[in-house]
């Protein structure tokens, strides 16, 4: 049921990103597809979203990896976003202003105490790998 | 001269926040102390700064890593703030709504080519941890 | 020249698991092709790959992820080792002993200074994933 | 108890180094210390530790925080070796044939699913940083 995870997680992330929470830096952010623990998503990166040198900043990068690998997670068979236990990301390429990123998410195993999610950002023009993450959480009550 | 970096880290910090950019969600943040490579600093965490389930929010935790341990490296004496290559936290606990949250910042090692930084965020009120980071950044030129 | 990487490869791996350093303990570990940045390889889990509960040991498998996605990087056009800088590994799964374990190494991204190596370590028979690295090395001089 | 800990855990560390198993790469390794989650302990890098430049390998490196970290938890009340969940090293120094280096491990957070483990690996001659490492596991049942 992709169609229908797509738009019970697009309504989740509009509740999210239409708060006074810190997922308010997101609202820009459209979720393109989701369903089975993956996400695929795409931003088009603006002042609001850069650092001092005027490139996207590591703490936005880092958000998005965060909360948009946890949309992926909640379209897993699991169905719970769990709490952040690790999260690492190496950055491999600046964004500047103007330019649109695609950030894919997937869930490569949630058992019942764990999950393991990976996020690759890209440049949409160019398909210059811009960022990976690795996020575990702990998904057991 | 401790007293002299910590009033220009200050300066720099305040025009980094007031700005249009990223970093804007740092506003809250008071750089207590800042000399050598460190940075200490705080932050009541506020419902700007919440997740969904109303707690310190991934992103917001990682981007204090990021921006502050970068603050900590422009009083270190390579005195320049470099690129961000890898970032890793580690989530120990959660933090609530009015808590006061503690960010310790040090410079491990800041060679000519790459700089190792690490941060402890800890309660202010009881000392517990809750999360550990680590920030590598390309210094070089 | 894929071939000519593969062959070249093998001989450098041989030399440096025949050798009397550490990269001995993978000497079981055979590489079935090697080109343009990437490293496959496999390796049939025995009693000296494995921890004090007769697994594979965690050290094993980071060894392996630092190791051989070096062997790939030799194969990019950069064709350099560098040094490493940062190494992250999810461990997901473990893995028995006589179990076989393939080993796929990709460079993401090698530039003047700094290469970005990835690492996914899966069982053979079933597909399932054991573990997911992430390798930061220094390439410039 | 510390002497008594240290006593158990030596005990532990030898039958696992005299082992066939991966641990004893570290038979090498003097535990000098161990209590209350903690564990320092000492090696002499030799020829059987280095990669093919003839400095301390990233391999043994990420072993040596994996396995003392956990010996370090051991001493803690909680009192399982637990299964890792993530590694993070980030590496600073090379370390020469002949060096003795440091290792110094802590429990930041034992609770009832996850032990949060950090390690610092310094040379004893200088107090120069090797590496740091973080080591999550998972200690649930």
């Amino acid at each position: 049921m992709a169609s229908s995870s797509l738009k019970a997680v697009q309504s989740v992330f509009k509740a999210m990103v239409s708060s006074k929470g810190f997922d308010r830096v997101l609202d820009k952010v459209k979720i393109i597809s989701a369903g089975d623990g993956n996400c695929h998503a795409e931003l088009v990166v603006g002042p609001e979203h850069k650092n001092k040198i005027a490139t996207l900043h590591g703490g936005m990068t880092a958000t998005l990896v965060d909360t948009l690998s946890t949309m992926g997670l909640l379209t897993h068979k699991v169905g719970v976003p769990g709490v952040t236990v690790d999260l690492h990301v190496s950055y491999m390429k600046a964004v500047a202003d103007g330019e649109t990123i695609v950030i894919d998410c997937s869930t490569l195993k949630a058992g019942r105490r764990l999950a393991f999610l990976s996020v690759e950002i890209t440049k949409k023009q160019t398909g210059e790998l811009v960022a990976r993450g690795s996020h575990t959480k702990f998904i057991g009550s």
